[in-house]
């Protein structure tokens, strides 16, 4: 990375959100050394007992020793199992593709975090996020443990965002507040990504923390559905790390009765705030895509299935066609017919109608008697776009986000020599 | 186009091939100044009464007015009709997105080369490349008619494979012979195709002329299965025109009996010869690719079935992070175990290997005890690269081709405007 000023995103936000305190978790970061010196680069989350836990991870049939870990502790939890939790992630090192090593180092992290705080290290939560195919030095984040505990603190979340970053070149956080019956609980996290970048194996991590009592199972769920409707739904560059890990614990400290199913009226509103706040973490993740100038939203409706939608609004999002062409602030709709098209989803060509914004650029099999180039280009200008596509075969609907495809994103995965 | 100078790629093969005549084909080309004035833009290719012709074309859902008119005429054709062929083809405009006038305008020109040629309009197919969402100007092609019938020679091959260029760096062409039950035979073919460009809509054209005779049927299925393995293992950037298209005429003029079906023993013969020049021309493409520097054979073996294969061959070839680091000579085979583990082909990390040519880098899920990043940074300087990757599952095995990302693919796409 040396050699090059790091940039912070034209699209970051003004400033990281104040995260509040969420009543039974509690954060330390500290310089731990596993890669590189004088940086925070591990981070310890202590959830108090009482708590619930969940999780989705990456699909990758290449999946990180961490990953496998989670999913194998998760699944392996009771419902109402006594003790609190950890989660415990260092930057640097991805601890990917290092064989039984890889094993070995999230054993004796998680050991270490168990021992340290008195759990059952089946209840410390790891993921690493940094280099791959080199080993972990498990040692370095194991002699840290004691400065953690020691330093555990209610508002140390801004501390344990920065921790996690790699290449992000902004920290990443969200909160929303709700009542529940009129009881008000919080949901905040934190998230790292920005792509995957040279040499790392990037990895996009999402650390949620809520006050409110919800039991496993509908906090499973809520976790999984509304993961496919943010995180599942914004793309950089179409690649899919090893390591990607989304973690959310539920303290119940809320004086509120549990959410025992997810039939209780008041999931649908927890579910909502649960939205925005992964909703605004994933847009973050997107606004901080290498080399990113443009924030690109794809509506994508009238097609035949929700699935055909979601299948047009990726293959538009993942075309390096249409992606340069936005980095080129080039009102290019014949691109975007080109995507609908390769996309393999149902589409007729002489129904399909494209927008850019409030603008009709293109119906019926050709371009829009009312649209005028110069309306297009001036768009184009913005650094927000909302792309339309109508398919007008039904009523599938998907919405996806993603950026421009730009020089420096080439620079970023291409200049630099490992 | 303008204020940059066209550069060849630096992959291009040294000269054009010296294209045999076909007996029973003519071509000529002509400067129908269908877009841009001063160059060949329109082809035409007579091919004599007794012949068959066989096409695939893209399977877009967009396709252009063009390809639906051929694989329209190409099913109504009946075996054994009477009448030869034309294949008319015009670059500078697309025809593509055009709605109806797109189909007006390949009737017009479709008509006025039968009645010049003396052949069913049925007879005559089309192929358009360039802008599209444009009105084509087929009055032009239609004005340019009477020159190019009177042009028409056997031997003016090179010039036709020049007219249908758009943004291709060179032309394109090949051919094979070889003997059938000691009767010799030739196949010669041109192509064109460089990725997609800015302000155009690029598409991938084939050519292909023997004076081999073979039935239609077996004809069709050769073609088809050879353009399984050769065009359709080719990506640049992933993203698929929507005109695409590949048309094979077979004269009949060789002295020989008609291969009437597939199970002729002399079928293998002929479709060894003529995947040699599909492959021929396939690589050419992918060595005009926007912005290439680097052309990369990936070589995929050991999956558990041949579609698997091809996934994960796809999933690579189509990576920007593995793109990127090929441009970058950066030997990133991290971005390889991440392209095969998001592939959705099924892969067990602990049995994958990776090699660069024949250097081993990685097996049983970690770097390979041999392997030393100075010989794998040394290996990613060549032009030419094969990357091997063994799944270890089973014995599905697929070859795709592809070419780096460079920023001369950003800028050709994106520093331009429409």
């Amino acid at each position: 990375m040396a050699g090059k000023a790091p940039l912070v995103s034209p699209l970051a936000p003004a400033a990281f959100p104040a995260l509040p305190a969420i009543d039974g978790v509690r954060f330390a970061a500290a310089e731990a050394g596993v890669r590189y010196q004088g940086r925070l680069d591990v981070m310890l989350a202590e959830v108090a007992p009482g708590a619930t836990i969940a999780g989705v991870f990456t699909r990758s049939a290449t999946r990180s020793g961490p990953v496998l870990w989670c999913e194998e502790k998760l699944a392996a939890l009771r419902d109402g199992e006594p003790g609190g939790f950890a989660v415990l992630v260092n930057s640097g090192n991805a601890n990917a593709f290092t064989g039984n090593a890889g094993r070995t180092a999230v054993e004796a992290t998680a050991s270490a975090a168990a021992e340290t705080l008195g759990i059952p290290a089946g209840h410390v939560f790891v993921a690493s996020t940094g280099v791959i195919g080199e080993p972990l030095k498990a040692e370095r984040i194991v002699a840290a443990m004691q400065g953690l505990r020691d330093g555990l603190a209610a508002d140390a979340a801004e501390r344990a965002a920065r921790a996690i970053m790699t290449t992000d070149t902004f920290p990443k956080g969200a909160v929303a507040r709700v009542e529940l019956d009129g009881v008000p609980v919080t949901i905040m996290g934190f998230a790292k990504g920005s792509g995957m970048i040279a040499p790392d194996m990037a990895t996009m991590l999402v650390f949620l923390f809520t006050d409110a009592a919800v039991a496993r199972g509908p906090l499973q769920a809520a976790v999984a559905r509304t993961a496919d409707a943010t995180f599942n739904c914004i793309t950089v560059d179409g690649d899919t790390s090893t390591s990607d890990t989304l973690l959310m614990a539920a303290t119940g400290r809320a004086a509120m009765p549990p959410i025992a199913d997810a039939a209780d009226p008041r999931m649908p509103v927890f579910a909502a705030a649960l939205e925005e706040v992964m909703r605004d973490l994933a847009l973050q993740v997107v606004r901080d895509g290498e080399g990113a100038t443009k924030l690109v939203e794809i509506r994508v409706t009238g097609a035949e299935s929700a699935a055909d939608a979601r299948r047009v609004g990726l293959s538009i999002a993942n075309s390096p066609l249409v992606k340069t062409a936005v980095a080129g602030e080039d009102p290019n709709w014949g691109r975007i017919v080109m995507a609908v098209g390769k996309s393999g989803a149902a589409a007729d060509r002489d129904r399909l109608s494209i927008r850019f914004g409030d603008i009709l650029v293109a119906e019926k099999g050709w371009v829009a008697p009312s649209y005028r180039e110069a309306d297009g280009a001036a768009y184009m200008k913005r650094a927000e776009l909302v792309l339309g596509v109508d398919l007008g075969l039904g009523t599938g609907e998907a919405t996806i986000w993603t950026c421009d495809l730009t020089h420096r994103y080439i620079e970023i995965n291409a200049d630099y020599r490992s």
